[in-house]
């Protein structure tokens, strides 16, 4: 059998999420019957991840098996011609038999995307969190250097996650609020070697409250000590998040 | 009674155009709903123009009479408020009783957005035409050129415009083919004194014509003179084009 990974972007608006779901429509289901239906067999994916409704890749990365022969410059061409406008598949290749999207991802990139800007845009409403007020990008920076390194992000897991995710312990390597190229927009980058239920719109609930001074600059130390989720700041909503890369 | 001018963007995806119709939702009901709510009276807006289905603006203006006493500013603020997020107004601001949008408007200024790049993108499926295939950029704008000027665009008016506009003599300033900063973007840009109904993506699909060859770039002046819809390309799709500015 053969082994075939593939590099896709999706745009999550009409999803529930990435993972297959008895009521709902997801990624993966779209992905899976098209596949399907292309190849002429069955095809189950291996994600690389969960994401919720609503929530965006730049880069996602899965895996499947498949015993068809269609070479992966035609898997690739034929699979962009019957996916629909929001799943775009960016690159194709066979992979070693050992290798799953999931168990083999090292760490994660995900952004999240802040339209800061006096006006809505009509273009980006699902695409980006709308904040109109001044954001004090210095004052973010700072605070969010306090996530990085190996935490215990209780603080900053959703109450569905604490069930699953005994081991709440999760490595952050950088954690940087920046500006865009487009000065109307600021984003959060966070890469790390794992992440806990809805723990990025928590980290930039939690930076939105700072820049409100709802939560102090200095606090967040004490928030991850606490293993409170009651101490962070809200859940940020999902459509400014972007899974944005994925590392092997 | 005041006279209110109000400049605005939209994203005309989820709308049957601009302009009010019986049987399906178009932006000039939405707003005319919304700012009657808000004002508490009745309210007919009178748009620059209209748009075709899922055809977007990026600045579209309007004005309306209103006995209402409440602030420009504050009607700006609670109007994007009460908006649903594809509709933004940009300003608002109280104009001489004489002000007619449509009628005073002197040029318009067309975008239309061109995806061109080997991949789509997920998020701009709706807001530019996706065109996998290399654009002969200095061809395309040698061949725009001859669009410039005073001519009868008859050749360039969807049929559903030939009963209404009988003179068909519109001065074109300029048309111009230009990568866009993001260099998988191309654009055309238009500006003119007025336009045929379908003028624009008529002007936009001649051009793909004479990336493909299947036009020559020579036979634009031709085409014009011939005065027939048939000589020129194909009507180019709506999510491309956008009312990019309005002059006065």
């Amino acid at each position: 059998m053969r082994n075939i990974k593939v590099i896709m972007s999706y745009k999550g608006t009409n999803y529930h999420g990435f993972q297959r779901q008895d009521n709902a429509i997801t990624v993966q289901e779209v992905i899976e019957s098209r596949l399907s239906k292309l190849i002429g067999l069955g095809v189950t994916i291996n994600g690389c991840s969960r994401t919720d409704t609503g929530v965006h890749a730049n880069e996602y990365c899965f895996n499947f098996f498949t015993d068809s022969p269609i070479p992966c410059a035609n898997l690739l061409y034929a699979a962009n011609c019957m996916m629909p406008d929001d799943i775009v598949f960016l690159s194709c290749e066979e992979t070693p038999s050992d290798f799953h999207a999931r168990f083999d991802c090292i760490a994660k990139e995900y952004l999240y995307l802040i339209r800061n800007a006096p006006a809505k845009d009509p273009f980006s409403g699902d695409k980006a969190l709308f904040y109109p007020y001044p954001l004090d990008i210095d004052k973010l920076s700072r605070a969010a250097l306090n996530f990085e390194g190996a935490h215990d992000f209780t603080s900053f897991c959703g109450s569905a996650g604490l069930k699953n995710q005994e081991n709440r312990v999760r490595t952050i390597e950088y954690c940087a609020v920046k500006k865009c190229n487009d000065e109307n927009y600021v984003k959060i980058l966070v890469k790390g070697d794992g992440f806990l239920y809805n723990m990025i719109r928590i980290i930039a609930g939690t930076l939105i409250f700072i820049n409100e001074g709802k939560i102090a600059e200095k606090a967040v130390p004490g928030i991850i000590a606490a293993k409170d989720r009651t101490k962070a700041g809200k859940t940020a909503p999902p459509q400014g998040l972007y899974l944005n890369k994925v590392f092997y």
